[in-house]
C-alpha cells in the first residue's frame, strides 16, 4: 500500500503527516515491523519515550510518531515518511488493522464436528474439525468455533463471538456478541464448593451459570467458574489475560482489564473500568470500586474504594506502600541504630 | 416440589421448619435462586451474617435459615416458609442436590472415540465424542469421560470417576473411585527435572507415576506432575481448585482443600485436613503438618507444624503477621520520629 | 540388567563403583525405586544430604552415591552394590535413561487426524488421533504430535519436536528442533493488547509471531503470547515449567529455567542462564541480566543486573531481603520499645 493511500484510509485518525511538508516521501509499504529490525518498505512504531533515539537509526520507510515537531522534523530529514496523532499507540493499532488479516476459519460445519441435532446455528457460522456441541445450544450469526472446542448443553453464544481451539464452554453459559475465548480457557465450570462435615467434604452442586456480556475477552487457559445458584457475570468489554481465575459468583463490571494470573475468590464484586495488574489476588466477597487500580501482586483482603490505587499484601494505598517499601530497605540500618540507642 | 415434600425428603438434615408453627405456609417450589433476585416460587439461601437484612425484603417463597428464633419468626411473619439447621450452608447444599441434576453424558462409547483394542471398560461407562484412550487403560464402572479427553497408556480409573472435557491423563496415572478431573487439567505429566551440566541441561526422564486416591477433585487447568521415580500422591477426598500446580513427588494427605493458583514445588509433603488458600507457594521438600492453614499468597520456605496458621512471605505465624502488617503501615511515621530522635 | 552390565553401559559417567572392592556384589536390577519403598532387585537414589541415614536401612540392591568413602563403605558393608560420581543427581538421570523408555506414539498419521492438503510432513512423523493441522504448516522429521493437538496455519516445527495432547500452536509459530510442548500449553496466542479510548478498548491485532529455538520445553497449560509486530522469542534450551505466562514480545535467552506459575508481562528481556523460581512476576519492559536468579514469589519492577540474586516485592538484593525479613519479625517488639522510648 502506498503511503498516501494509507493516510487516506486512516482519515481523521491522523492529526498530521509528512505529506504536508514532504509530499515526495510516498513509499510503498509492504508491512509492519518492529523498530529494531525494520527494513526498507515497512512502517514501524516506537513505544513510549524512545522515539528520538530510534528515529535517527531505523531503516523503516515510514513511522508512526507522537505530536512532537522536533521528532517529526528529524524523521522528515532522514527521508522517513510519518503519520502522527496525539495517541500514537492507538494510531499504531489502527494501522495494524489495515495491514493484518487474522486467520479466518472457513465457513460451514466441518464434517468431523459432532453437533447435537437440536443445536440452533446462526448464519455464516464456522465450526472447525472435531468440535463437539451438546444438546440445546444456540449459536448466533458469524460465530467461529475453532477445532477441538467442547460446548456442554444449553449454552447460548452471541453473534461474531470466537472460540479458540481446545477451550471448553460448560452447561448454561451465556456468551454475548463479539466475545473472544482464547485457547484452553474453561468457562462456566463448577465453582469450588465443598462444605466441611464431620465425615469429610459435602459437595455443593453448582446449579448456577456464567454470563459474559458483549465484547468480553478471556485469555488462554483462564477459568471462570459458575456458582451454586445465580450467576457469575463479567460485564461488557471487560478483558481478561491468560491464566486468570474468576471464582464462583463473582460480579465484574464493564471495561475492566485483568492481567495474567490474577485470581478472584468467590463472590467478589468488581466495578467498572477497574485495572488489576498481574498476579493480583482478591479474597472472598470483597468489593472493588469503579476505576480503582491494583498494582501487580497486590493481595486484596478488604474493600477498595472507587478510584483508589492499592498495592502490597495486605493491600494498602499505593502511595503508602511506596513509602513503606523504601523504608523496609533501610530496616537493617534502622535496627542497628535502634539497638544502639537502647544501649545508650 | 411442595415445601412439605421437601422437608420430608431432607428428613433429619432439618433441625426446625416453619411447618411446626405455620403449617399453612406450604408453597410449591420450582427452583433455587440467589436472595437478591429470588422470585416467588423459589427457595433461597443467605450466606453468613446477612440473614436479618434480606429476610425483610426477599420475594422468595422459602428460605434456608440458621437456628435463630428471631430470624425464623421474621420469616414466618412475612409468610415465607423456612427450613433451619445448625449449619445452614450444609442444608443449602442438601437442598440443591434435590433440585439440581448435573448433566450426564449418555452411556456408551461415542462412535468417534478412539479406544485402543485392549482397553478394559467397566459397566455403564459413558465415553464422549473424540475421546482418545491409548493401550493398557482400565476403566471401572460408571466412569464418565467427556469429549476430547486424552488418556495416555496404562492408566487405571476407578468407579464413578468423571473426566471433564479437554483434560489429559498421562501414562501410568492411577485415579481412584469418585474422582472428578475438571476441564483442561493435566494429570501425571512429566515433572520439571533438568540437571545442570557444563554443556546445558540434562533431561531427567520422569519414570514415576501420579496416584489420586478416592474422592479427589482437581480443578480446571490444574497440573499434577509425576516424579522421576516413585509416586506423586494426593490423598482421599482432597480437593484442588483451578490452576493449581503440584510438583513431582509431592505427597498430599487426605481431606485437604487447596485453593486456586496454589503452587507446590517438588517433593512437598502435606498432611491431612490442610487448608492452603489462593496463590500460596510452597518450596521444594517442605513438610506441612496436619490441620495447618496457610492464608492467601503465603510463601512457605520452611516446615509448618501441625495445626499452625501461617501467613506472609516468608511465612510466619498468622498472629505475628497480623501485627507486623499493622506496624508496616506505620513505618513512615515511625521512621520520621526515629530520624528526629537521632538528631536530638 | 546385571549391575556389572549397567556399569559398562554408563562408562565414564561413573567415577567409582563397588565392583572395585566388592566384585561379588553383582545383583540383577529390574528397575528404579525411591529409597523409602525400594525392594530387592531395584537401584535407588537419595537426594541431597540424607544418604547416610538411608544407606543403613534401604532394601534396594544397588545405590547411586556421592564421592564419599564412608558412605560407600557403609553400602558395601550392607552388601549393597553402588555407583558413584561427583554429581550423583546427574548419574541418577543417566541411569533412568537406561531403564526407562518413554511412551512413543506409533509412526504415521492417524486416520482421524485432519491435516490440510498442503501440509509438509518430514520423515517418520507420528500424528495422533483427532489432531488438526491447518494450511501452510511444515513439520520436520521424527516429529510427534499427540492426540487432540490443534495447529493453526503457517506453523513450522523442527525435527524431533514433541507436542503433547490438547496443546494449541497458533498461527506463524516457529518451533525449533528437539522442543517439547506439554499438554494444554498455548503457544503463539494473541498478546493482551487493548488501547484505552474514550469509547472503550480498541483491540490491537497481534500480527507478530512466537519463536521457540531448539531444545525449548514449555510446561503444561503454560501460555506464550505473540506480539503486535515482531517476535516473542525463547532461546535455545530454555525450560519452562507448568502454568507459566510469557507476555507478548518477551525475549528470553538460552539455558534459562523458569519455574511453575511465573508470569512475565509484555516486552520483558531475559538474558542467558537465568533462574526464575516459582510464582515470580516481572513487570513490562524490564531487563533481567545473564545468570541472575530470582527466588520464589519475587516481584520484579526494575532491571536486574547480570549475576544478581533478587527476592521480595518489590525485588531487592537477596542478602538485604534476608536481613529485612528477619527484622520484620521483630517489628512488634521494636515498635513497643520505640513507643516506650517516645514516652521517656
Amino acid at each position: 500500500m502506498q503511503f498516501s493511500e494509507l493516510t487516506i484510509q486512516l482519515g481523521s485518525a491522523i492529526a498530521a503527516s509528512s505529506l504536508g511538508t514532504a509530499s515526495h516521501l510516498n513509499p510503498i509499504l509492504t508491512g509492519l515491523a518492529p523498530i529494531e529490525t525494520a527494513a526498507a518498505g515497512t512502517i514501524s512504531y516506537i513505544e513510549g519515550d524512545k522515539f528520538a533515539k530510534f528515529v535517527g537509526s531505523t531503516a523503516a520507510s515510514a513511522l508512526i510518531l507522537p505530536m512532537n515537531a522536533a521528532i517529526q522534523a528529524q524523521a522528515t530529514e532522514r527521508e522517513i515518511a510519518w503519520l502522527a496523532a496525539s495517541e500514537p499507540r492507538l494510531l499504531f493499532a489502527q494501522v495494524i488493522k489495515l495491514f493484518y488479516q487474522p486467520f479466518q476459519l472457513p465457513l460451514g460445519v466441518h464434517p468431523s464436528a459432532i453437533v447435537a441435532p437440536d443445536v440452533e446455528l446462526g448464519k455464516n457460522v464456522a465450526i472447525g474439525a472435531h468440535v463437539v456441541i451438546q444438546a440445546g445450544v444456540k449459536l448466533g450469526s458469524n460465530v467461529t468455533i475453532h477445532p477441538n472446542v467442547v460446548i456442554y448443553p444449553d449454552v447460548q453464544i452471541g453473534d461474531r463471538t470466537i472460540l479458540h481451539a481446545n477451550c471448553t464452554i460448560h452447561e448454561r453459559v451465556r456468551l454475548g456478541a463479539d466475545c473472544v475465548i482464547h485457547s484452553g480457557a474453561a468457562i462456566g465450570s463448577e465453582g469450588f464448593g465443598f462444605v466441611p462435615t464431620a465425615t469429610g467434604w459435602f459437595k455443593m452442586e453448582q446449579a448456577g451459570c456464567t454470563v459474559l456480556e458483549d465484547g468480553v475477552e478471556i485469555g488462554c487457559n483462564s477459568t471462570v467458574d459458575r456458582p451454586a445458584v445465580g450467576e457469575t457475570r463479567i460485564g461488557r468489554d471487560t478483558k481478561l489475560d491468560n491464566l486468570v481465575h474468576i471464582g464462583h459468583g463473582c460480579q465484574i463490571g464493564s471495561n475492566c482489564a485483568i492481567a495474567a494470573q490474577v485470581g478472584l475468590a468467590g463472590g467478589v464484586k468488581v466495578g467498572d473500568r477497574v485495572l488489576l495488574a498481574g498476579q493480583v489476588g482478591v479474597a472472598n466477597q470483597v468489593t472493588i470500586g469503579d476505576r480503582s487500580i491494583a498494582t501487580s501482586k497486590t493481595g486484596i483482603h478488604r474493600n477498595v474504594e472507587p478510584g483508589e490505587i492499592v498495592s502490597g499484601y495486605p493491600a494498602i494505598s499505593h502511595k503508602l506502600w511506596l513509602k513503606t517499601a523504601a523504608i523496609v530497605n533501610r530496616l537493617p540500618e534502622m535496627y542497628q541504630l535502634f539497638k544502639q540507642s537502647q544501649r545508650d
